[in-house]
């Protein structure tokens, strides 16, 4: 069946921790079997964007018989890769850092915070949240240790280009950059940007009633 | 200078906190006067795209004099609504509600979570970070009493679409999204979503080299 998939569209790549998690509810109330149908109804999806984007992770159901839920559950961890646990380091312990040190959240995905950097010796050797804390000049050393190819980036804007690239210096792929500041990085390494202060910008102009252009950004 | 304004497009709007914040330094340095130019290496970007951006809120600088900073700041300020405090209602006190109730870094905006609701009898009445947990179904009173008009929803997704209708029915006007899951609204109510967990898969999926069909999403 590998033929008949498509290269992945990214909005269906961001649904598929959605349908993972219904999946695993279903699976723990000993569900066995799901159709488009009721994963569509669940998420508040067209059932035919449901059969697209669960290309990406599994055969097709069975006509009038649907997915095998285990079976859908392990297609699409396979291919996010969240079949083991991914190892991740976090920069920056500020409120944003000891806040994201303290969700438990992210484990449903299989990700975890390992590690924490800073480079406040009043910091450094202490643990947040159970998580030590180290010195930033460590971090090369600890990424080959804990095989860490994750980078979750808190530090304050003013200091978020120079820590990038001691985290690209270190041998880290990836920076889910929780700054305000977008990074200049080489073309091989992965940036993911979650820009909270941005989105509140955006929310703040949509409930005053301003009006956007839908002329493309210049 | 009004006429000169456009409609505001959305990435414009998305830079305007990194502007602010970066003002704000130069401000606290006791700078008075910012170039086009200097921004624009502070925070990456072209000098036309800033010039643009600043367009939103403020006068042209002066050709070889720039902009004033303070009146920069408080004209990007008035533009986002920003001058005053917003008061913002957090529904669901898990790990990320507590998690954000425990970050300071929201109040740089103007933002404050001044109260947080659940339908847990054990965190009614109690106080997380200094906030008080009243129950879901004060919502509306509450609502009312504290002016709010914004509510940040981080309740697990299985009742994030009945929390949202709560939400609504009590008269508040913008969500902010923390739940893996879209909601159904009304057209006047305004949505912004954070999606953590698509950003991981969207992230895992960059990192293991997989490659994007360009083609738009059905």
């Amino acid at each position: 069946m590998n033929d008949s998939r498509k290269l992945p569209r990214l909005p269906s790549v961001k649904r598929l921790p959605s349908y993972l998690h219904e999946l695993k509810l279903m699976r723990d109330n000993q569900q066995q079997v799901v159709s488009t149908t009721q994963l569509a109804q669940r998420l508040g999806l067209e059932p035919i964007i449901v059969r697209k984007d669960l290309e990406l992770a599994s055969s097709p159901g069975s006509p009038g018989v649907g997915y095998n839920i285990h079976n859908l559950i392990a297609g699409i961890e396979n291919f996010l890769g969240w079949n083991d646990e991914t190892p991740v380091f976090l920069i920056g312990v500020g409120n944003l850092g000891t806040a994201l040190l303290g969700y438990r959240g992210f484990i449903e995905y299989r990700f975890n915070i390992v590690a924490a950097f800073d480079n406040d010796p009043r910091k450094i050797g202490t643990q947040v949240h159970e998580k030590p804390v180290f010195s930033i000049d460590d971090l090369a050393a600890k990424a080959e240790e804990f095989h860490v190819k994750i980078a979750v980036l808190s530090v304050p804007c003013e200091y978020a280009q120079t820590a990038a690239n001691q985290i690209v210096n270190a041998g880290i792929k990836a920076i889910w950059n929780f700054t305000n500041t977008p990074l200049s990085l080489p073309p091989n390494i992965v940036q993911q940007r979650v820009n909270m202060a941005g989105d509140l910008a955006e929310l703040s102009v949509k409930l005053s009633g301003k009006l956007y252009s839908d002329t493309p950004d210049i």
